[in-house]
């Protein structure tokens, strides 16, 4: 028996029991007449001491231990003589009678600290030893805690955890599929899922009533900074139910996770239409943690001979609370934050509310006092706030506009990550007009359902017409989204029309979904959840990267295991494939 | 909103409430005057009735309600006059105000009934109809509550489930590994995991103690009728364990998966060593429901000019109890039976024990009576009983009788499938002769540890040596295997030159897992579960193509979605492939 105890179980209750104890050297300190080991494992770090009466022999051996040896300890707990209160073991230590070299450890390349001295690339490279770390491993228990209680929450409400394929078809549509070769079927391919959407709603039409899955899904694109080749998703689906039904279950679900997690109890979530959401945030994810919403103040500044307001499209304004005191510095930060090609804004305008009631503007040769004043009013600003405007396109001013007061947020400290607001932002567009291929793509996809209110635009204003699709945001962070799916095979093919399929092209790359359909397809609507972002956004961190356990790189690699690589001709031949790079 | 109640949900109790049901049209009976509806979904099927009096409307709506149509339907509890006790909605029936059809069913293919009249393939066609089945989904079900205790049990003993990445690293060793292409890494692939091995190897470096997955793994390879290409793994690691301490953790597991999932108690597991299991069973997974067991009667029986036996390396004898009786019809089968080209004996050699004590055997012009008593004695047989025997080489011999063994189970009832009989074969050989490549094949892996007892054997005798191996096998069948991993450098040195590698194949294959080791590695041991297998077995499945939701037929096709399938040219020219299928 390797142990009798973990190495976060002794306490002063134990005291002279006899023990036996596993786990890695953290630390070793020889004060001359006694040495002190600090063992480690998973469960927390217990102090064994060799007392100065001890054997040579275990002397000797003490003397060779070095950092991260795995070692066994054999001994008796007594109490220290000198306490260390910030663990649960610290009232005690093990009086070591006999010490096992497990195995042998070579330094590591960076230290197995909370706080280590390794870059990024040299932890992913050995993720092992960076896993060691606690609050790496902690990440990954959390992680899988929170797997757990989404189980007992939806099996308690009748849900069936059902395993979709991961070798499936790779459809027209699929252009950032992975595809797989099969060695059976010469010449031909499966793909992995870029989500179980099509085997979700099979099971409705199968009567499963209730559907979930944690399940990888995967999609071979360019990565962003936040997202994985192989990404799990929380992916559910309910049959007979309307977009409350859906909004409510989900709602229940991440209230549950708040409690159940971090102890925290949040109010009703609020539902927001999209374009209210636009109005107010421009954004389809605010983050509402904090206020400083956008005034279009466009009626009220133009017509003063200020061309770049009066050619603007759009004129927002953002009031930041008690910022007037902003020195120059800090606002020439702002408009370079918001000329960042990434944001684009051409300039930034200012107006400092004075304590004395007056206003200092960067615009003040054009507006007079007065006229400033009704900005203010107009932003419920009070003295000592700072109005931000920005101007131009509505689009592009909006998502500018958004950027600048997630940076404020982030300067006044009020994007708190202790502090959860979800919000359900609701009645998204139906269709989304592409401007390079001149026509409508589904904003969410193709099976997603229009509003019945809306069914008459459908033929002469579609890009008006809403869809029952909705998404959760928490703290700005788009964590899920989904939709009612059409069930009735005449709408669907007004869909498939307004997209600009003919009968033939809807029927090639739907047909198998639109066949299931013919035999009985119940009403039905689902939601999908972006689990390594719940998962992260629960851990208070910015990547998802770090609730992986084995994450993969910018470029999709694994640079642990050296992934992608290069593989044998033969194991190509017996594809029947051939590789031609081509030379750049 | 759709439905006030289930079908499974209305009792006496809800007599004169309103309700409003969803779901599919079992059955319509007109009986004239009134017309029942029995209406289903997941939960159960509850009696719908138009009685005379309805509007003309409601009833021309009903005349035109088939088989599978989804409807909703309003109206009033009553009793039932005439009671169904065979439903537990039997008591009642929903008198109809209103019906609205949601969705029409063009007429299914089979009938979606306990016992269809669909075949095996119409079935898989349309398997979202045969998932409609109460018995087909009860299958999935059973499955899914099954990974909920699993996880339960798991988790109340600190594993931390954790999610290892499915785009890893093609081995030299994976001939059977599923390729990806890189898209964003041209001309460099992934490769599908055979299983999470090497990433559980490093959660235990990494210190995580103990880990659990449930896990889709992958193999590209002729499918025998029970393998798909995709299974899901209970997959195990823990550390600073012993075998005991495996075989311990998982016998607990599984026992309470056996009481909660079949209300079964079990006892205390046999642990029987491979060789042992060989000779009394000739397999490796025997089936302990019922005994039979194997007599070496080759002492006994050599020696009588008999050619046969006298040539016979082993001469093996199982006693079928009160089979004496059996015609020459029901032996002749036997005989087939034995001589199938999967099975390969030459011949079968039997012996009635008959009521009066004489004996009447196929061989008795080599042997006198008092010879076939001896015989009978070795193998306890009495009067009414039944010999049988095979001869021929030793390990062809003992598959041959286990395979006779089984038939005769199956004939004479001993393999209850309510009867669950749990047995660790332990003990296993560490390596395996290769007569083709005449070198030793690691019987588990390369990675599993020799019996420290058979350490001295390895240079001299490495046939000989034991592994720290194991299998849970219940009812003949192989549920899981795990082993004690090396995690000694110098041993693994050792075990990689027993297997014939030189330093830098050893160094080229393992490298990477090897260098890991240099960290620190704590003593390590998993297991690995067929969950699919353990599912069957548990629903009283032959097959495990009957617990997975959407299985592949015995080519790897999902014959549903069809796939694999053709892809587009470009999607091959972005991967820089190119596809040259030889002709036959």
């Amino acid at each position: 028996m390797y142990r009798t105890h973990t190495c976060g179980e002794l306490r002063l209750s134990n005291s002279s029991q006899e023990a036996t104890l596993s786990g890695w050297v953290q630390r070793v300190r020889n004060l001359g007449a006694m040495t002190f080991v600090d063992l480690r494992d998973r469960y927390g770090i217990t102090q064994l001491v060799i007392d100065d009466e001890s054997s040579e022999e275990l002397k000797s051996l003490v003397a060779k231990l070095g950092r991260e040896y795995v070692i066994q300890a054999k001994g008796v707990v007594r109490e220290r003589s000198s306490k260390n209160n910030k663990i649960p073991t610290g009232e005690v230590e093990l009086e070591v009678k006999e010490i096992t070299i497990l195995n042998e450890s070579v330094i590591p390349p960076f230290t197995i600290e909370d706080e280590s001295d390794g870059g990024d690339e040299i932890r992913m490279k050995y993720r092992y030893l960076d896993l060691r770390r606690n609050p790496v491993r902690n990440n990954m228990i959390l992680r899988a805690t929170m797997a757990h209680h989404i189980r007992n929450y939806l099996n308690g409400k009748q849900f069936i955890e059902t395993e979709t394929p991961v070798l499936i078809k790779s459809t027209p549509e699929g252009a950032r599929d992975f595809i797989v070769p099969s060695r059976m079927n010469q010449g031909e391919f499966y793909a992995l899922p870029q989500s179980p959407q099509v085997f979700k709603q099979l099971l409705m039409v199968a009567g499963f009533d209730r559907y979930y899955q944690i399940v990888k899904c995967f999609r071979d694109e360019d990565l962003r900074a936040d997202r994985q080749p192989e990404f799990t998703q929380i992916d559910c689906e309910m049959s007979f139910v309307e977009q409350d039904d859906i909004l409510n279950t989900f709602e229940g679900l991440t209230r549950y996770l708040l409690k159940e997690m971090k102890n925290v109890e949040v109010d009703e979530f609020p539902r927001m239409p999209y374009s209210e959401a636009i109005e107010r945030y421009g954004s389809d994810k605010p983050d509402i943690r904090f206020g400083m919403e956008f005034n279009d103040i466009s009626e009220t500044v133009k017509g003063n001979n200020f061309k770049v307001f009066d050619d603007a499209e759009y004129i927002g304004a953002i009031c930041a609370e008690g910022c007037a005191t902003y020195t120059r510095k800090q606002l020439d930060g702002l408009t370079n934050f918001v000329k960042k090609p990434q944001i684009g804004a051409k300039g930034l305008v200012y107006v400092k509310c004075n304590e004395d009631g007056s206003f200092k503007s960067s615009v003040d040769k054009f507006y007079s006092q007065e006229d400033i004043k009704k900005w203010a009013d107009q932003c419920d600003a009070k003295a000592g706030d700072l109005i931000l405007v920005l101007s131009g396109d509505k689009g592009h001013t909006q998502n500018a506009l958004c950027e600048l007061r997630l940076e404020m947020g982030n300067q006044l400290g009020l994007r708190d990550k202790n502090v959860f607001k979800p919000l359900w932002v609701v009645d998204f567009p139906l269709l989304e007009w592409d401007e390079d291929a001149k026509r409508f793509h589904a904003m969410h996809h193709p099976f997603t359902s229009p509003k019945a209110e809306d069914y008459h635009l459908l033929e002469t204003d579609p890009g008006k017409v809403r869809a029952n699709a909705y998404d959760l945001v928490i703290n700005g962070v788009e964590i899920g989204g989904g939709s009612v799916r059409i069930f009735d095979s005449e709408l669907q093919s007004t869909m498939f029309s307004l997209l600009g399929f003919t009968k033939e092209q809807a029927e090639y790359q739907f047909g198998f979904l639109m066949n299931a359909f013919k035999y009985g397809a119940p009403p039905h609507a689902g939601i999908a959840f972006g689990f390594d972002r719940l998962a992260s956004l629960f851990a208070g961190l910015d990547s998802i990267r770090d609730v992986i356990a084995f994450p993969k790189n910018n470029s999709g690699r694994d640079v642990m295991i050296d992934s992608p690589s290069i593989i044998a001709t033969e194991q190509l031949d017996e594809l029947s494939l051939k590789l031609e790079v081509k030379e750049d």
